[in-house]
């Protein structure tokens, strides 16, 4: 029995990149599951109900259905893709992915989908566009150790497409809503499009008309 | 043959609690291997070679004798554990184990070493000194989340310790150098404990005098 046989639900805010890289993945699987919208910049992670399901308040979160909870975006990928092509079979190869994965948490996602995040969902007069330039600057570095990988080689996650590069995509194809100029990255524009062109794959919705109207006005 | 036969190299700063995470685990695998002391805090990261090595600019680096590098502490440590005692066979509590990596890096690391780093290895009158209040509450947020699954059970890694064990121990265990009351929280400081009684244990050890006198002042 795979995994996804499992009766799955989701958790997730369908415009956050955490929450899409499961929705990207499962689509990819074939996999069959219950997605549940949960508004995180509305608070409702914070909520009695949430925390008892994720103590940490953030989505996504992967439940099955015997209740138990999976939490943490790659954590998840990472589960619903072993022992599929999503992740080599080969060990150092999977370290390999693993450590893309930790990169896109720890050195990406703070810069990129924070950047995203002030740009988007924040009043235009929030103090924390002060936060704005040097988040972008972050990303920036970010992107280039991203760049310098993608020159000599196809894919993050080893020989083939896989969960690194799910990971690893789903901020970066985005990054122009936080400023992020993309077209100073031609490897990583190359490789965005061929995630693009993966079968089965699905572009993240886009968010409202006023975050929208937010991004524009941001750059 | 284990994977720790493969003549390995560390580069790491000693004193850091991510280059920690990979002695700690290597000496209680029993496996040989060289440490190479690269002081990030003296700008040995930036070097051309280092850069080489991890273009991202971050220890610790974990090289095998054929060359080949793995970056980021918690992928290494997975490498590392993988098929022993320190992870789990079970591919949920493998999951579960990961989940909580990723949770060290993303809402425990940049907010618990980040505080350890400003209050000890900046001068007493930098700007940066600014953000402890902050950084020290997000510490707190944390810890609450730790102490409430150890309020319940033993280990971060599932039934026995292990490698989550390891991630969440090396900068918990310092906390306090940047100010944060680990007195508030029971049942991380007995798991502490618990980790400390560890066959094979081994502690970081002290930074140097400087940075001592400046964990004092800074609480």
């Amino acid at each position: 029995m795979s995994r996804t046989d499992a009766g799955l639900k989701v958790y997730g805010m369908s415009t956050s990149g955490n929450c899409h890289k499961v929705k990207l993945l499962l689509q990819q699987l074939g996999a069959r599951y219950e997605w549940h919208e949960v508004d995180s910049a509305d608070g409702q992670t914070r909520t009695a109900a949430f925390l008892a399901l994720n103590p940490n308040g953030k989505v996504p979160v992967l439940q099955r259905n015997d209740g138990r909870v999976l939490t943490e975006s790659n954590a998840i990928l990472y589960w619903l893709a072993e022992g599929t092509p999503f992740l080599p079979a080969d060990g150092w190869q999977r370290a390999q992915a693993l450590s893309w994965m930790f990169f896109e948490q720890y050195s990406h996602e703070p810069y990129v989908a924070v950047a995203r995040f002030i740009s988007g969902w924040t009043p235009m007069d929030s103090p924390r566009r002060a936060e704005l330039p040097r988040l972008r600057e972050r990303a920036d570095d970010a992107l280039a150790v991203m760049e310098r990988h993608l020159q000599a080689q196809a894919w993050f996650t080893g020989s083939d497409y896989g969960i690194a590069d799910i990971a690893l995509f789903a901020y970066t194809a985005v990054a122009g809503d936080g400023g992020i100029r993309l077209s100073l990255y031609p490897a990583v524009e190359r490789w965005l499009q061929a995630v693009r062109e993966q079968p089965a794959f699905v572009a993240m919705p886009l968010p409202d008309a006023q975050v929208q109207a937010r991004f524009s006005a941001s750059v």
